[in-house]
């Protein structure tokens, strides 16, 4: 077929540009390095709603409107939603996205889940299936932590390897109208299962599938880190991104020299008490969005590889004795000069 | 945009091929009126593990190991899987599918999945991203009994209106190589909530998104019911059929003369005890695959609008006091002369 290339990836059969973005945090998030950076802090975690998976639909639903607003374009502009969550039946999706009754294709990606949207949103735009297309994404502390691991009155002990699940959702306008940052590639991730057992430990178990995929994405290309400005993973966090460079590096195609993992830019991790990082949907879409992009808009930088990974943890398989399986979605964004 | 049509679909830029399937189902499943179509019946509604989860899972190896070895291919043939289920965090699809390490898009749609996994997999054939890619998705009884409802074991009473969750897993095979069967068209659903909150009658809850779904398929592509064989629903059973022929017919756009539902053809809800019928997931997605598809292979059916139905239940949003929302999507299946 005339778009693949190599053994997972394809190049689009015309750029998709960034229309518009925006992001909406919580006041942790906002209290952060990059808080300046975000559209919209909100100081209440729960977003006016009764509920944190109502709050997480809210921010939804403010991230979308924020996005659309910016771009003057209102919601029958949008031909297709992408968008998903942590939550079982990815709840803060459905509830935050239906006043806008627009074809919605729901996903699953765990913390890759803004990888996935945007690949699936760049691939129907390059198609000539839609002139504007939505790509979203959101995850809550207080839904994210009583889902998947003790309700936080509990007042657990965490870990220094564990992650901190950001408050926020970051929405990205995609379309056929110019801009100055685009999409131009997709590497497509595999589930990858390397044995980790521990729930406060994301790092680990989705540094492999991260691996994997930079990998298979720079052989596909044949390129190396030199071909890029920024090789940016999701939320790996401290102890995740070690790993990462050494897989890398391993595997013949290290990225030391331009990596960054918005779960380290997300928050101070010494000042906040955030041990290993940002994690949650949330973190890669907004720190995308607002503190990275802005970047490849300006032309300093020329070509983004953007890798969102992903923890694929159920309350039901781990209870189950299960492993946590890893998976990763890359984009290539590029500076339109 | 060149393919878009009307508000809600695409006409796919070239015919996207049904190249293979393959139906897993439990015990009672094989017992029903078309037991005799499905590829295979298991006796053990554990297939072999020792939780219903991982049962699940089981069967959605199973579905698409059949499914290559039906079309004589290799897992390496398949570009992408477009799978997900019911389960929180889609755990039947990322655990069944690990082994075949082929790069997966997950998806949830609750039980309309394999309307949306269709949908997706047929616009990145025809639009030259891939040649051939697997669509699938399944569900299980205990499991979905356990997650959404009360554990089987409590033997809670059912009423008339509920449906029986289907144990089964339906596995197709897309691509471009000519077959009797192909893909043509794609309508895509948008979240509706009409204030259904009982988690006992899914039928009424997704009834709604499927006329929608009908009516603005039907008006985008400016067609009457003459204009098809048949348009078949996923799983809306007995009471959600009633409510569906009278919403179309109040939308103009009725369908009384063609249609079918898979939840009502899949058990025999008398002898079986199913009350409305059959649903989730793998009902839609293996009575397709094994029973009305042939009908179409065969060409006795010329033109067929498939809409898999999902009510958008989630016990914590539920518990929460939320409404069951529904979404539909829809593709056109024709025969290949």
């Amino acid at each position: 077929m005339e778009y693949q290339i190599g053994a997972d990836s394809i190049r689009l059969p015309k750029p998709v540009y960034i229309i518009e973005t925006a992001s909406v945090v919580g006041k942790k998030e906002g209290e952060g390095p990059i808080g300046d950076c975000f559209d919209m802090i909100c100081d209440d975690d729960r977003f006016g709603a009764d509920s944190w998976e109502k709050a997480e639909s809210e921010m939804q639903k403010e991230a979308l409107t924020m996005a659309l607003g910016k771009a003057g374009l209102t919601s029958d502009a949008i031909r297709y939603i992408f968008a998903g969550d942590l939550l079982g039946q990815t709840i803060a999706s459905s509830f935050g996205l239906m006043s806008f009754e627009r074809p919605l294709f729901g996903l699953y990606g765990a913390c890759s889940t803004i990888g996935e949207a945007l690949s699936l949103a760049s691939m129907t735009v390059a198609a000539g299936y839609a002139e504007t297309v939505a790509a979203l994404t959101s995850s809550h502390f207080a839904g994210a932590e009583r889902q998947f691991r003790f309700p936080i009155e509990y007042a657990n002990q965490r870990p220094l390897c564990s992650t901190w699940t950001v408050t926020g959702s970051g929405a990205f306008l995609l379309g056929t109208k110019k801009t100055n940052a685009k999409i131009t590639e997709v590497t497509t991730g595999k589930i990858m299962d390397m044995g980790v057992r521990d729930a406060q430990n994301m790092g680990a178990a989705m540094a492999p599938a991260a691996a994997a995929l930079i990998m298979n994405h720079m052989k596909d290309f044949e390129r190396t880190q030199e071909d890029y400005d920024a090789v940016i993973t999701g939320d790996l966090g401290k102890v995740g991104r070690e790993i990462l460079l050494e897989l890398c590096d391993i595997s013949g195609y290290p990225i030391d020299k331009c990596h960054f993992d918005c779960g380290m830019q997300i928050f101070d991790h010494f000042d906040q008490h955030t041990c290993a990082g940002g994690s949650g949907c949330g973190c890669s879409a907004t720190t995308m969005a607002s503190y990275f992009l802005p970047r490849i808009k300006a032309g300093k930088w020329k070509r983004v590889l953007f890798v969102p990974t992903g923890a694929l943890l159920s309350p039901v398989s781990f209870n189950e004795g299960e492993n946590v399986p890893g998976i990763a979605h890359g984009v290539v964004i590029e500076h339109e000069g």
